[in-house]
């Protein structure tokens, strides 16, 4: 099956908005085994936007719209699908009811002009929107469908996900089931390599990398005849590539490092402080993303001079002299310091270069240490990337620190 | 004038990346007054491109191309443009020097297939690449242009704005120059309201208003026969708005809060240690975001537990008690506190409700106190966001530390 993307709206030929819902919804016709052929953009314009579905129409099985579903008079989708498709419009109750709840919660009186909103094409399927107020619909003709959805991503995505997804399913007559790991601590390229034969094998499931900023995925994805297959062959492929990469992978759905690391800190009960120079707080940031982390997480210290390192955390001076700001010793003191200074189960440290200015051939931009004290050891990484820029640098940093600390907990309760 | 952006790239098509340049070239376009009609990305298919670009010609007279332009097989834009309005390949001796420079400068051996990057259409104008291998180029008949951008952003940006805006600037006999203004502490909607009269009597200059997350950005774009009287319109321009919401505005050459402000403690010399309750490091991490800032920046506290506001900065215990840890009270001493902890000139302190949990009707999620302490002075201010969720609100009270910054040192210096 070969499908066209087509977008709506003058706020994107302006420029206003990047198009990421072409993004989306590709991805996901991709994973259900339908190729798209063309990502079309057009603005409120009915003429234009004419001739273009007709083209999308005679070109392509699929014909995926998103915008012009509101309640102005601009948003002429609708009708215009219709009048191609040949289906005429009628009242739809639920999806009325649905904003005169909306408005009512709001306190709003809803317009007349919003009442154009729940009239969908007779015949076809409609897309009841619980997350805002324009339905989406499918229509079906002489093998051709065509699909419109709101333009908000948010709706989007749940419409996609609710309705799309399934209904193309079932035109497919099988099931697509993904899951998306997340790796820290390896580079693509590498990734690749260690999972060459599997890669070179593939039929079903399939396995694609990514890069990410600082760390990899890898998406495995299985089509079958029922979504237990499907759930098995990606299970049992998850376990192949664990095998091989397994020390890498911190999570099997998708989830981000500071939230796994922050889950696993409030499942263990351990709390913790941090001691930061070179990421000024990055990490402490990340980790207090987590909702309810406040129940471990007990303090941060941006040590960004000498003097506050020996000050607040008491690193030795002596050592800062000996050895420098940047050296194994200095950040192990700072981890044992902070852990002592807060009494808390854990502490972290980092210190580093992350330019653009301060790095020399000894200490070059992109390095650092890293330390973490916990259960009576304090242990050191030295941590070295291919310089890429400030932000690039602290954002890595930052990865190895929520990786280490994902190691330690992981070394002590599980593995 | 009117456009079509194509972009062209199978990756696109898979939803692996998202469509950014569109996007680029369009807000470009606009602003030299070109209409946009069509954006269109189909994949590296010779008949599904040829088609798409023979339809473009024929109803724009503008295509501006991405992709395609690479050294492998699947590359072949330059081919297809050329055979489409009738042009020739030629050897471009200019793009082939950079190329071996390149190479060299990597240690890389050039292979044989980069050299087609090398060729360009004769008679057309050549964009030569400084950022990268593949250059750009023009090509014009019959009163159609045809541009050819490679698809890395970086790359397109450069050619766009070197040699694409000069050569349609010239095509259109004018000039267009623009400047964005940068605003904090008023929302979109208030901003309109203020510059009603000035957006409503709009001919030219242009004035529009965009919302960011947390602040808001006004573009003043001037269409004119010469840069100069373009100039001089925007800059009456903005004077003009100065004079109405100038107390928001914190830079008019769209520079970020974090640098605007980074760069007036350094200009000043004004030491600098904070204090952070709610926002967990997210102020640290942002002014450490600033290249060179270690020269005033001089440590952080995360202070996220009771008893560290009491440890480390000097919270005394009775305030946290009597006023609660959410409080001007305790923002006070947390600000003052951290000033005499770290011997800086300048304190700056946040205590507040990120959510999700935490909230009460009389302190609410999206409530917060920020206080400064400079200049033998301590001053507090509660701000209050409407609940967007932790990150947004972590956001905004970050964005109002540095606006509260920014306001005590323009008035101290400047104002």
């Amino acid at each position: 099956m070969n499908a066209t993307v087509l977008s709506i709206g003058t706020e994107l030929l302006f420029g206003q908005i990047v198009n990421t819902n072409a993004a989306y919804i590709s991805q996901n016709l991709q994973l259900l085994g339908i190729n798209v052929m063309y990502h079309n953009t057009v603005g409120d314009n009915p003429a234009r936007l004419r001739e273009t579905l007709e083209k999308a129409i005679e070109e392509t099985d699929l014909v995926i719209t998103t915008g012009g579903l509101g309640p102005t008079q601009d948003d002429l989708t609708k009708e215009i699908i219709c009048e191609t498709m040949g289906f005429e419009l009628e009242f739809h109750e639920p999806s009325m009811e649905i904003m005169r709840n909306l408005f009512d919660k709001l306190g709003r009186e809803m317009t007349e002009n919003n009442i154009k909103q729940a009239y969908l094409p007779k015949g076809g399927h409609p897309f009841t929107n619980h997350v805002g107020t324009a339905p989406g619909f499918a229509v079906e003709k002489n093998g051709k469908i065509v699909m419109a959805f709101p333009g908000p991503p948010r709706e989007l995505k749940y419409l996609f996900e609710k309705y799309a997804i399934p209904y193309l399913e079932n035109v497919s007559d099988s099931v697509i089931r993904y899951k998306i790991l997340r790796l820290f601590g390896i580079g693509e390229s590498s990734l690749e390599t260690a999972l060459e034969d599997l890669i070179n094998d593939q039929t079903d499931p399939t396995i694609a990398t990514y890069a990410k900023e600082g760390e990899v995925a890898i998406r495995i994805a299985s089509k079958r005849k029922t979504a237990k297959e499907a759930d098995q062959a990606v299970s049992d492929m998850i376990d192949k590539v664990h095998k091989i990469v397994g020390k890498h992978i911190y999570s099997d759905d998708d989830v981000d490092l500071n939230e796994t690391v922050g889950r696993k800190l409030i499942e263990n009960n351990i709390t913790l402080a941090s001691a930061e120079s070179c990421t000024g707080g990055m990490f402490a940031k990340r980790i207090t993303d987590v909702a309810g982390i406040s129940k471990v997480y007990n303090r941060g210290f941006v040590t960004y001079t000498n003097e506050s390192k020996s000050e607040e955390i008491g690193v030795s001076p002596e050592t800062l002299e000996k050895y420098g700001a940047v050296s194994e010793e200095t950040a192990l003191e700072m981890a044992e310091g902070v852990r002592l200074t807060s009494g808390t189960d854990m502490g972290i440290s980092v210190t580093g270069i992350a330019g653009p200015d301060g790095g020399t051939e000894e200490k070059p931009v992109g390095l650092c240490y890293i330390a973490v004290s916990f259960g009576g050891e304090n242990v050191v990484r030295k941590v070295m990337t291919r310089d890429r820029g400030r932000l690039w640098n602290r954002n890595y940093f930052c990865f190895a620190m929520l990786g280490f600390i994902n190691d330690v907990i992981d070394e002590k309760y599980k593995k």
